[in-house]
């Protein structure tokens, strides 16, 4: 191949994620192999749980109406009764008003999350990301030409706010906040979230504006609490990024959005960007057909208990099996520590079946991702796997003579 | 505003598309003033034909099932059994193979352009574009990081092939060739295809390679030939950009695909990279529902014949009033010369309540662009309005004495 056959960059990035196609290569022969019904997958985050009623009523309902306007195109931000419905929600959910006309649907979170990159950065500007984290963050902050500055967050994944201070400079533009999160679980506190807006206060001003954009996909399931905390409450400079992805386990359709708070400086300027990014980077408009039919659901939701319980069996085997393992507050994720290397421990647990993600893919090497939205029976299947898999590597690190 | 209130070059493509909003505005007010039904608005490519049949039986088909991994992610690059249909209706196409295992669907052909350009583009990288020009590309090419080239067509806005070779440089990466042409209407002919691949063959080898990308969505909307040429017959370094929007009229529904055909040289590469790039530049994939829909009816075409019924009303008014015009022979648009000015005459059209776009808007002034794809009985009503404004400016150019 010739050097030139595709940028360099796209080869450069393509390689640096060669050790995960790798694993998810091993875990393909394992499938061929054995059948996919034989192999306990834990590697993938998309939302097992059926999208609610509500979601094939609308479906089946807007397919019926045949208005063949209303799969032209329409204002690239989206349908107005569309985005009244996103905007009621948003205004429901983050208590805090939020105008239809400042909502933006988007094709997902994702198209959303690179939207706001690419109005915001300019050329070598830095954009903090708590580690562990979701590594799409690095191609959406890179495309858009800005740099990721990477943040530890402490050993309860919790943000460590002196280390969020220390990483600020004077090319800092933004931090991404991705809480219930991907993929460790936590839910920040309310003391957490304050704690941030309060130090970002500090640095931020209209000649250094430092903005935080949400993630939050993830924002309604949660185990423990009645009600997901957001910066957002507490710092004005916030751009909130969501979709309807895991609300109504509907990843594939793309339906997602952005939020301007009514007191985010300079909004309109903001609003006014985004509405010509969306279209310049060709996502155009969230699908037509898809914003009417989230327009008569945009409430509903599917069935977190069960997300709960299956987190229930998941998290509470692993620790009377010993693992080192903070107890996930929210999203679909378990993050343990590994005994061993995560990408042995890993390629242990493969040998049982098992295919989980080393934590080194989300910056956090010596533990793995567990994503435990899938059947109870898969978890159930494989915890005598995850307790051998302990076992075996207790036994290397202190081998037993025979 | 601070200036870092949004990034530079996204504040200065807003600035450079004001003078297109303020006419946006303009007839935004003769709307709101006069009423909707009373303003002529041939300022919008939004195909106005109903969706055939097909699509609609499709939609309420697939709204019935209620499998719920349906909704779910699915490999990036889409289903299996919807790329197969998008395969079989190219290959059959283009009259050329495309196998199922070389098809990406996206979100639009936006989406499948811009993943094409950062597929092949490094910084600097220039691009061809042949003017009058499509405008969007200049964001896809520059956000890609590369440099947009343009190259004059001739008069009748065929590629003019010596422009072309001169153009080229040890940077140029690709030419977007767009036939049926928007905003011209100019269908390639089969002698300048073949051309533009000769011409490319002298200049492209491995260490070089110069893309042609094709950017299709008008492929199938011609009036006077019964198969579009394309260059993507005569030359293998072809990436076949193309939508369903208009052979379905859905351009809101984000239907589109890039299809590699067999010759391309080193095909497995792009492909790998345009997999990862369609997920990383935040498309994902594309929406789940609609990738199901057109696979049920990726052959049918909206109704053709109402199109060329419009573009041979309004332009053999406008020959008969006295217009230079180019007949077109596809796609939704007439371009004609305008008598004066082309913002100075296009203002003139608004005092007759006629709303169309300057041709400097998309490269040559000089020239409007009329979308013809609106009411029969608009087109109708504006035709005194054509020809009062024409003679208007003839009479500004040659005053009578009264």
């Amino acid at each position: 191949m010739s050097k030139l056959t595709i940028a360099e960059k796209v080869a450069s990035d393509m390689k640096s994620g060669s050790w995960i196609r790798e694993m998810f290569e091993k875990g393909r022969r394992l499938k061929a192999e054995l059948g996919a019904e034989n192999v306990h997958d834990f590697s993938l985050g998309n939302p097992n749980e059926p999208p609610p009623d509500a979601f094939f009523q609308a479906l089946q309902a807007v397919a019926a109406d045949r208005q063949p306007a209303l799969h032209g195109y329409m204002p690239n931000v989206g349908f107005d009764e569309s985005r009244a419905a996103v905007a009621k929600f948003v205004s429901h959910e983050y208590r805090m008003e939020v105008e239809p006309g400042a909502v933006i649907l988007t094709t997902g979170a994702a198209g959303g999350m690179n939207m706001v990159m690419r109005t915001i950065c300019n050329p070598g500007d830095e954009v903090l990301v708590l580690a562990p984290f979701f590594v799409e963050y690095k191609f959406y902050i890179e495309q858009a030409g800005g740099k990721m500055v990477l943040v530890q967050t402490d050993e309860k994944f919790q943000p460590e706010l002196d280390a969020i201070e220390a990483a600020i400079t004077p090319r800092t533009r933004a931090i991404n906040i991705n809480t219930p999160n991907n993929p460790t679980g936590a839910v920040y506190t309310e003391e957490k979230c304050r704690g941030l807006a309060d130090l970002l206060k500090r640095h931020d001003d209209d000649e250094h504006p430092i903005y935080i954009a949400t993630d939050d996909p993830y924002r309604r399931i949660i185990f423990d609490l009645d009600w997901c905390p957001t910066p957002a409450t507490h710092y004005d400079r916030t751009i909130i990024v969501s979709s309807y992805s895991k609300d109504l386990s509907i990843a594939g359709e793309r339906a997602g959005y952005v939020a301007l708070p009514k007191a985010l400086p300079y909004r309109d300027m903001i609003f006014a960007a985004m509405a010509m990014l969306n279209r310049t980077l060709g996502y155009v408009n969230m699908p037509a057909f898809m914003q009417r039919v989230v327009a008569r659901c945009a409430e509903a939701l599917c069935d977190v208990d069960s997300y709960r319980s299956n987190r229930d069996l998941l998290c509470h085997a692993l620790l009377e099996y010993g693992y080192e393992l903070t107890m996930p507050g929210g999203a679909l994720y378990a993050f343990p520590k590994t005994p061993l290397d995560d990408v042995e421990f890993v390629n242990i647990l493969m040998k049982h079946n098992i295919l989980a993600v080393p934590g080194r893919g989300f910056g956090r090497p010596g533990h793995m991702r567990i994503s435990y939205c899938v059947d109870r029976k898969t978890i159930e299947r494989a915890l005598p796997g995850f307790k051998a898999a302990i076992e075996e590597a207790r036994n290397r690190l202190s081998p037993v003579a025979q």
